[in-house]
């Protein structure tokens, strides 16, 4: 038992808590206990923090809140054998179960045990966190940790790109927070031929150029289904990745794809759609919903990427904070101006 | 010129027209001149028929209605090779235009210049019709000319059932008209492990157990969901193979299907759906949409089925009526009380 | 500690020993005691018993050998979850790793280190076993036990002959031994439209036309490529599944292959090969290296397959024999007129 | 009939004729009228200019030697719809039959009636050809024409390295003439993460690391095996490319290929293999073998390759001459210490 710092959900309502709490160090023989160096901010955690619909429905407090991290690894249980005490890991935040029909056949990104840590288990805004050997990513790219923890949400745009073959091909990146961004980056390294970026927020359009966009089309002031087919040559794309949930997005994607074409959907969308299926019937089209990471086919892809000399993850992380800062960070994201939000938890000493 | 019979459509009112026209016979160098045989009746037909609003909007009189046809070819072009006089035909009823993108990457089916033959251009419930040689199908099997034509409608059921991977997977069939019960059929013999038929009139119900379906569930009266997974020891289908077009039936799929699966799409859908579609999101599903028929991977298919110990298309032609017979028809068919409608146009003499 | 009854290799000699030895039925968290119901026999257990250059390599006494087996659940471990005591159980003979870039992807049937029971382990040849959870497969078939020890090469066919599409292709099954004969048997379950089998020896001829087989051909007294070609309209087969590992018959593949077409290769070669690869560049042809069974979606095809109307395992058991009665076994299974041998371990009582 | 010079094989003996023929301009309904703008040298060209055994059998004189080419259109028949006069065209060299299995679904590059010009039918080393529309790529890059002959093998480029997904893949490039240096190019811009190029000729070694390779091995004087395991973290590469048509470099790619790894394979053997097939089996590998371009998809990817900012095709085009230097040109081919060489045949005016 030790004490650790935390920033917790202790009651049904707005807001996170910074309290210190009892630590069992104990750890199960695959498990491994790492000291937290840097944590970053994702959509979920805003959810959590608001205390909106979907968290009250979701979240049992008390929680430990945060699930992308990167760390040190301090203690590994008796059967540990891939991790090291000292490795820097970042993490899958999945916990999945290894029986079920999905994990045996290689899926566990759609196990129907998952636990997400700072979701439904204890999480990653605290000083210490234990997770499964099987969940850790080791770093081997020397890269500063606190771009670590942008792994895990890199993982969600590299599944959400390359589910369909993209090299060579016109893809349309709808919506470019920061999983957008990332996709950008990843389509831009896969030899994706033309990218073009749709994305309301002026600040974020401006950076999906420096991630590799060739174009950034404004769907509050432009005709996007127009513009896409000018940049298209009126054909229209071969594939859309979709990152917004938003529903009118979702129905201009069905204009101006391609025959044929595929659309990859990360989105969460707010309420029920209101689509014309015909599109999808007529034009033979495919779409696939995205969930997680494909454990580990993604996190290998994740390794390749950080080689990448078109790699520049460095260019989305926008803010950092101390990690007494938490409230600061959350406001700032909140006024969704920014790319990535990472925080400092530790130092690497 | 030649004097010929023919239905077809010459006011913009409901019903067709039993009349002569003249009929030009001269060939380009790659078309073939066929008497007609046999016809089929398809829900586009009775669209037409009806003069309903899509009907409405796409259909330019006079022209001669019909596309399911089977036929003896009378002529051939002077570049004609693939086909002989003699031959019994069925046929690809998408001319499409060799061209574009799609025609070029052997993606006929999505030909963004298709016209088919009853809808776009002068059809088949006529004495004689000139196809493309590249639409004709020969006949090897022997089968009896009166199931030919509905060789183009299996060729979409086909297409369904085949697209996702379906042999030892279980599989709901969401509708069992005609090309639902001939996807049925095929499921069967392509060795799924359970075939689930969802339909809600009695007699297609009874035909898909006749079909190859282990199971008939009654969506009026039964509580379809429920009924799905207990079929399926509470894990839902593999995939689901779409033949309804219903709003309610999608999103009863959604519920129903287990995660990673696949839906199949051939319906087409009355009005703008309302789905959830973070069920495909959070569930990883693939979609696609189903448009004609694989050129020609479908059709060989179909040679390959027409030699199936398991192959029952018989079953599913529950009426049979003389070219005159054409109002009958309709009326029969608009009831829905039927498997699948035949009219003789011509003898094979 | 408990007294069992083995087959063991105790000397670099051929044979084997009838012998008890000492057995520990302490588990680890995650392992199962096993009663060892029934065993079959496999050419890799004949390669051990004979003690041929392979084995001489490879096996390392003493051993116990054997590793298709059936059993009942008898113990469990303290975090096993998924198999409970008594349940009736089949299992995957390779024990991966989990750890490794192949178990992390799904792909664990490439382990790079995996141990095969009765080869690197001690194996089935048993009155008990231990085994690791993850590699137990529960029936819920009903199967009498005896063909459950034939369920591992059933695997090996299922992978054989499903990693290619064969639904309504036209199949060559090269080799009958008991795993071509299965996959015979699961070809025609899943709709191939033609299946021809090449073997030579006489009544395993005759079995591949009572298991699925349209045509077998004598590869002794026939020419074998013309008679493929004859039998496909000159055409040549889609798929070939290569059980044989005999160098005359895979180049004869090479000739009666269709262009475009896909090879599964499961037989091991005896020596180098002396092939012309430039049919296989020419014809565009595909080729697929089969190794143990994709875990663990070969195993739930296993699962629809014992329900499929059209199953027939018991067709190729063709010999049953008492533990103790291994020798006599063997000496059947060397003179290869035989399906699959099953021997009894245990009374399930 | 006009008079056009050509380079032509008219006697059964090595070296190639400068020579004026009749011309007949008579266009057929879809057939083009080109003039040659730049022709390029393939190792097919070396052969029948040599007359070596594989010419001695597959050539019958006289013909018009070459095929890849460049050119303006002059004239078009009467149904062409996709080509304008003045177009400026590099051209598939595969005229295929439009109406066997393969055609029918979109394999062109399997036809079994393929005819290729300057080895089967009247080539390219000629002021005019006559080509199928169909055959024709319009270039709109704006692209020097005398890089639009490289087109041809570029195309066979793109067919080996996209066959296999390549993206964040480590693979090795066996072989660096011309269509292995083009292959490397394209593995760079679809972000391959790794490419190890393989070749014994210093300059082409040299030239591979210009074209995107990250290491380059020497066979003849480095332990090629060791190599690529030390470059790989000891896991061998994911893909080969092999573009030699080596025995001995085969071998060693079976050795040095990851399990479950795959290999596309161009180049042409000399003499039947002698390989190891149970590396095949037992590594879980696949094997492709690449005839010809995917028509017309890989032509679509030359387009989108074209646009890439890493494009560098012009990096290995080391060699420029005119129409009537084609004897110097062949000698300079045949000491294979160049990339590609280029030849003006006629004026772009």
């Amino acid at each position: 038992m030790r004490k650790i710092k935390t920033y917790s959900k202790l009651k049904k309502e707005k807001g996170l808590t910074f309290i210190e709490k009892e630590f069992d160090e104990t750890l199960k023989s695959h498990e491994v206990l790492i000291k937290v160096l840097n944590v970053s901010l994702c959509g979920t955690d805003l959810h959590i923090y608001n205390w909106d619909e979907w968290a009250q429905q979701r979240i049992k407090p008390p929680l430990v809140v945060g699930h992308e991290f990167s760390g040190r690894v301090e203690k590994v249980g008796s059967e540990v054998s891939r991790v090291e005490v000292g490795d820097i890991v970042a993490s899958e935040t999945h916990v999945v179960c290894g029986k079920c029909e999905f994990c045996r056949k290689g899926q566990g990104h759609i196990c129907v045990n998952t636990k997400i840590i700072g979701v439904d288990i204890d999480g990653a805004f605290s000083e210490y966190i234990i997770m499964p050997e099987d969940n850790l990513y080791v770093d081997d790219s020397g890269l500063d940790p606190k771009y670590l923890s942008v792994l895990e949400p890199l993982g969600n745009a590299v599944h959400t790109v390359t589910h369909f073959d993209v090299s060579l091909k016109t893809v349309a990146v709808v919506g470019c927070g920061p999983i957008g961004l990332m996709g950008t980056n990843v389509l831009e390294i896969m030899g994706a031929s033309k990218i073009i970026a749709i994305e309301p927020v002026d600040s974020r359009r401006k950076l999906s150029l420096k991630m590799g966009a060739d174009v950034a089309i404004d769907p509050i002031n432009e005709d996007v289904v127009k513009r896409v087919l000018e940049e298209t040559g009126g054909l229209g794309v071969d594939v859309v990745c979709e990152f917004s949930g938003n529903n009118v997005a979702l129905n201009q994607s069905l204009q101006y794809i391609k025959k044929g074409g595929a659309i990859s959907l990360l989105g969460i969308f707010d309420e029920r759609t209101n689509i014309d299926f015909n599109e999808i019937v007529f034009k033979g089209l495919t779409l696939y919903g995205v969930t997680g990471r494909k454990m580990y086919e993604n996190w290998d892809q994740i390794r390749s990427i950080l080689k990448s000399p078109r790699f520049k993850l460095h260019k989305i992380v926008t803010h950092e904070f101390k990690f007494h800062e938490m409230d600061k960070a959350f406001k700032v994201f909140s006024q969704k101006d920014c790319g990535k939000i990472v925080i400092k938890v530790s130092e690497n000493d």
